[in-house]
């Protein structure tokens, strides 16, 4: 999963069949310290998160299984809002004797 | 899901059988606030978008559950025809003069 | 869906089962004006599709479903030989008035 | 499936349903000599892995089959913890300053 | 499918269920010309590969597909040897005059 914070909403009136009602909000996605990578993108959102949230997104064909039984043709999803991440830093460096 | 700006149209006569009749529109894809990011790809388009439409994409293997009795060999389909997008600017520290 | 071009062929005797016969292309990926990106890959073709022509490649988990009773283990695919492609040149030059 | 190096925590209290229960780690993908490539994602661990260990993730809709009758909408798994990896260094041409 | 080849072995005594006697090989991305591309990844691996051998990979969720009743959670898989590939070069240098 990658983890992103919510910058935005996105409104879409005519769409596809199965997503009335989706709430679509665009995504910052964040490195495990917090900072800005790649490009936005858009989530589907069902668990209630707002803006500036820091949130768990799955995407690609996973994220149709937030309902089994009414599979929608989305390739992102909010699965989760982060309480608190733990990273260990620095301990990479001594990676070097790893496989040799 | 993708933003993207429809810039034009693909037409192929010889296809996989199921592709019949399916409307294939290329796009630009962008991000939040309007930047042309990386390159073109083709989506498929049951809705009615039209050069110039700002669009969300679906990509990959949930694609094809636009029919969900029917799954096309596609990777991409435009599942909605964007109204608006509202993005807060500058809430990442330091990311305000990244995407302007 | 990606554009490509059929650039050359890729011959296995050895392969997993229920991909006997399946023609195997190497394609150089394109952007809409014809520009070549990325790097080569290879995508099964049952259309016919030879080398020189330009075609359109769905990826992804999708691709197996050119044959819904008989899933492959494939990740590419040609689903169409492009006539031709018509896009719009210079229209996202005014795009910075999109979002704001 | 990637090789990674597990180096953190994620906790969300607020999540998708089908979800409770499953623990989430912070993943440092790394190359087959140990060096840190790319950026950190998060994956759902079931066989105990902990900080420190060198993992094979599994991506994308794959990682759901972890629990057959129960897929889960997460795109990536812990899928092993790396015992050992013997790479052969040199073996392609120009390459051996490439990855040391 | 991506073209690679095999450079190493991966071992992991601990690991997902239905993952059990499944040989891992560390994969070295290529192009269609042979040169070294991209980041290593692992690969199962059911058909002998061995070290120095070119091989297509299958990724994403059509991996688990070589056993179509026992989806396994894996995104990368060798479905072939390559005897043999055949590229058409400089073909793309005339490319300019295509879609306009």
């Amino acid at each position: 999963m990658r983890i992103g914070r919510v910058i935005g909403n996105v409104w879409a009136t005519r769409k596809e069949e199965g997503l009335q009602g989706l709430k679509l909000l665009v995504i910052q996605p964040l490195d495990a310290y917090g900072n800005p990578i790649q490009t936005h993108f858009v989530a589907a959102d069902r668990i209630g998160a707002g803006i500036g949230d820091d949130v768990l997104v799955t995407s690609g064909g996973s994220s149709r299984f937030i309902d089994r039984n009414n599979p929608m043709p989305i390739d992102a999803v909010i699965i989760g809002i982060i309480d608190a991440t733990e990273v260990e830093r620095g301990e990479l460096n001594g990676s070097s004797d790893r496989n040799d």
